[in-house]
């Protein structure tokens, strides 16, 4: 390389992040627990790939006023445009119109993956972010959306979050109602006063009531405009979200018929809720919709306690398929933001799973024998134990017990031209070495003691290792 | 919907598929065998985002005649151009040389997931497919590229492919010694030099010779054009191609090295192979060079028997962080292919993993006795069996029968009024009742006999579908 050569900084582009070890071991360990749960359901894999075209994606943007927005596209060769698929709705779909006469239906499938926001990242918001899905589609009736509830309660219960979360329940229906008895026409309207019923866990009544009305004011000063509704019109809303279903109406029925499935299967309302302030997505869903909320207290950035909140939800979107046949087809489903969900168990010590232990390091003590150094490690290795053989550049015993150190090595092995003539071999047990080091201060007592060190034969290496190593647990 | 809305047609852009099931299960069985051969030899997983900015992945373009094809591109807001990686190396440059400081050294990293070639697809060839890679970081020895090797037969022999593999390993500086004493010194010779030394698997040493001279014309007439060397020229090609290595050669002393290693740890010619004829790759590597051929036969297009052939491989590549650092940092490491082994297995029957059964399916014969049901699959799936309610619009016994042979349900559970009146259940066998039918011609008789299908009382439920799951296997 020429001294010229201008080098390029190592970075991200915004949004996106590397996931650590610890990482990965976690979400595998969480994704395989909701997989046992959706299989036992009924539910079997699929997987889309990560580019559609972009008319198949269309009409199922997540924020319908920018329909193009919010989404990563190119155009392919031929000149049609493709897009990074935004969930994994649109794509289920795409597949279940494409395969229509082989697929069973019902069809229900899980799906596991990527998708991708073409959107401003803030904290905790990403462009690439994975989440799992289940849904069933070709059931038209509440027994469906029933089971969807059922089925996350199950996948909280799975993860050992019991008496931390509930599956809240309501129906778009008894909300288009209120909104009709309300006389509450245009969409724009529509919208605000379900933003505004969407609140009620945050600002309680008061706060919808002003968010209905001229609008509410925050502690900061800053202004929300309200929905502009009459005194009258926001009775009618405030009725409802006090806990009075509009009589007479198709959702308070299937809300109804759900109530009585949740009773038959013995879940009970500490697990799944019928909840009036439930509003989930404003243009998508065509019946029940539901949400899993983490109630646990978590400190947000301000220092307040507020509850972890949604992990997942989903509803009944019975236009799924229509862009691609004519008869209809009913669907219901829902997703889990898996970070999110990680995130929470992390906070509740539910995460469980650890990175693997680290490896048996044997040291390079002589730069001419890794033949013998090798042999050791595939021994090692043969007997089922993690092993490697040091292979920096450096000949410095302490930079490679640093190495070890830095890897979490349990043990390094220790061959010098003295052992080796003598058919012996050193080892360190770095696990014993830093508990003793805390008691030593002095590097004289130090070298004199070596703490954690003891000698074996050459011979008795992967018995000597085995044996150190379920001693250190 | 209108009758005048036009509908899409449902389709995936070209070059890329959905995955079924048992292609899932039977993915996630082989990773997690290689996933432990990685971690037994001390890596550790480390994933990064599917998006890169495009110039942190320039230099190392597959194909480096066509420097800005071949791959996903788009510009960010701040018109930054974003690349999807095509490789699962280019993005571990970034994120060495991104938390250098922090990274023990040698850095081991195991990686997996999708990547994206922008390329015209074809038979076996798609646009996204998912590679496994393992590299180490900051080992300049031939005992990492040694280590390389061993893993990738140790990767072999967990996926039950014992004797059905290779691992061929060559040296690029033993090759450019080749064309130096050949006197072979534009690059655009050099590269069809090592094409033709590429092909004396497939074309015998006349075959190469002919490459290495005027040119080759095959059996159907198509004529490929020689590298154009004189007989002298050739002659030093074809001595190092029928193994005479160059004397007094770096990349010689080190296939020496590496030899030794996989002596002392028991690696015999069966597993490993030092085979001059190994090219893999052009511009990228800087030393040793390896990859896993399977050498089983089979039938190409043609019907041919020929060697399934390379399911991965890599090398040295010594410059990989060099574009973001100026200290040297040698890097060994290799690409399993991950589709493409798992046709391998397919084909050898060592793929193992399979769907999972299908669910036992709960008949809805009376819709509004779906909670009654729904209790049901609750008790079911309790005991851990895996069970559903029919939740199709249909209420015809023998559609809904229809849907849970599609699934390959094992069982059917029916409760009609007479049964509920008498407190039984009506369980039907499915898989008995296949065979049943097989041997019975007459419906009438398919009435009476009814195979396969028994009265239980209710509370036998799960213990009846208990013990006929067992006896089915």
């Amino acid at each position: 390389m020429t001294e010229k050569t201008k080098l390029i900084t190592p970075r991200l582009p915004r949004g996106f992040e590397d996931r650590t070890p610890g990482e990965i071991a976690a979400v595998g360990a969480m994704i395989s627990k909701i997989k046992a749960v959706y299989e036992k359901y009924g539910f079997d894999p699929v997987e889309t790939p990560l580019f559609e075209y972009t008319e198949t994606l269309g009409k199922f943007l997540p924020d319908t006023d920018r329909p193009n927005a919010g989404v990563f596209s190119l155009q392919d060769d031929d000149e049609q445009w493709m897009s990074l698929r935004y969930d994994l709705t649109a794509p289920l779909a795409r597949f279940f119109a494409e395969k229509f006469e082989t697929l069973p239906k019902p069809y229900r499938s899980y799906r596991q993956g990527y998708v991708f926001r073409n959107e401003k990242p803030g904290p905790g918001r990403f462009r690439q972010f994975m989440q799992f899905d289940a849904d069933t589609v070709g059931a038209p009736g509440p027994e469906a959306d029933a089971e969807m509830c059922m089925m996350m309660a199950d996948v909280m219960d799975a993860l050992g979050l019991q008496g931390k979360y509930v599956v809240r329940v309501n129906n778009r229906k008894v909300l288009d109602g209120v909104l009709e008895a309300a006389g509450v026409t245009s969409d724009e309207q529509k919208l605000t006063v379900l933003r505004a019923v969407d609140k009620l866990d945050k600002f309680g009544p008061e706060g919808v009531k002003l968010l209905l009305g001229a609008g509410r004011k925050d502690e900061s000063g800053d202004f929300t405009k309200g929905a502009g509704l009459s005194d009258a019109q926001a009775a009618v809303v405030l009725d409802y979200v006090s806990g009075k279903p509009p009589a007479d109406n198709e959702g308070v029925a299937e809300l109804n018929a759900m109530q009585a499935l949740f009773d038959a299967a013995g879940y009970g309302a500490e697990k799944i809720k019928i909840d009036p302030s439930v509003v989930r997505g404003l243009e998508y869903y065509t019946g029940p919709v539901f949400e899993i909320e983490l109630t646990f207290k978590v400190q947000n950035e301000k220092g307040q306690d507020v509850v972890f909140g949604s992990v997942g939800g989903g509803g009944r979107y019975d236009g799924l398929v229509s862009r691609f046949r004519r008869e209809p087809v009913p669907a219901t489903g829902f997703s889990i933001g898996v970070s999110r969900l990680a995130n929470a168990l992390k906070l509740t010590g539910n995460l469980g799973a650890t990175e693997p232990a680290g490896p048996v390091v044997v040291l390079v003590m002589d730069k001419d024998q890794t033949a013998r150094y090798q042999a050791m490690v595939s021994e090692l290795r043969q007997a089922g134990i993690r092993a490697e053989m040091f292979l920096g550049s450096t000949k410095n015993f302490g930079k490679q017990v640093a190495y070890a150190d830095k890897r979490n090595s349990p043990v390094v092995i220790i061959e010098g031209s003295q052992e080796r003539e003598q058919g012996i071999l050193q080892i360190k047990d770095l696990i014993a070495g830093k508990e003793a080091a805390q008691a030593i201060s002095d590097n004289a007592e130090w070298k004199a003691a070596r703490p954690g060190q003891f000698e074996i034969r050459r011979e008795e290496l992967v018995s000597a290792v085995k044996k150190l190593l379920s001693e250190q647990g």
